[in-house]
């Protein structure tokens, strides 16, 4: 089965893609790895509407990437923190993945905006696909790809 | 200098979405690493509509993520077909961490969609993000992340 003939309603990726795919979802996300948690500093930082950020922090939140928490400043109301949760974590590797690809095809001639490294000997954290046995570096020439067991023909379509 | 003190318009994250931060440009990068190539193929795999589909194929190659190269069918016109540039293999580890967040938070019951193993000795490949000195695998808590040269203030906003 060629992959263009697999049902592509389970795909993993489109599943994931409904929950963050979307400009300003990822963009929270990446804020909120970065430690932002509040309301108004997403909307400063990111840069987008209330309502926009309103609804998509809600989608966030029901899919499980973010959590609230109640924080109270003195004088003022409770309101809610946005938290990155576990899974919400889980997303890192792809946010960072979407980094290297962004610090080598649209770099700022300055060089990065962040640098991220490993804290213990301080050199660079990158992403890579790798064998899960040997830990060999795979690019896309290295891997062989096959229908798993969720894969299911895609239906012909009504004429 | 925090995080939400930094302009983000240079952001190299911002810059990739603004090029495939959406959810039918991945899904149609998807296909393109999975060898879809027509645009027939495309509408009728990914399930999207004719105008969607031109519209993002003519961004994705503008971006330089696909390429164009004319086709011939005996007794038809020739047609234009779409095939992943080197810039566009560059997305291949974001696709794959995307993958492999799906297939830990919304796998299909049967298991995975599809099975990505390296060739040579069939284990299956991974993404993960590493230390580019001493390959040990890192999570958010091994790293120190820091603003790197390009970062600048974000403005105050106007009142």
């Amino acid at each position: 089965m060629e992959w263009v003939d697999i049902d592509g309603d389970n795909c993993p990726v489109r599943r994931t893609l409904d929950l963050v795919g979307e400009k300003w979802s990822l963009l929270i996300v990446r804020d909120a790895v970065n430690g932002v948690r509040r309301f108004e500093d997403f909307r400063r930082h990111v840069g987008m509407s209330e309502a926009v950020l309103a609804d998509r922090l809600r989608k966030l939140v029901a899919g499980g990437v973010l959590e609230t928490r109640p924080y109270r400043e003195p004088g003022a109301r409770t309101r809610l923190e946005y938290r990155v949760t576990a899974k919400g974590w889980d997303l890192w590797p792809a946010l960072l993945a979407l980094k290297q690809f962004g610090d080598k095809h649209f770099a700022d001639p300055a060089g990065p905006l962040l640098e991220i490294r490993h804290t213990e000997c301080g050199a660079p954290a990158r992403v890579v696909v790798e064998c899960s046995a040997d830990h060999a570096h795979l690019t896309n020439r290295d891997v062989t790809v096959r229908p798993g067991p969720a894969a299911r023909p895609l239906a012909a379509e009504a004429d």
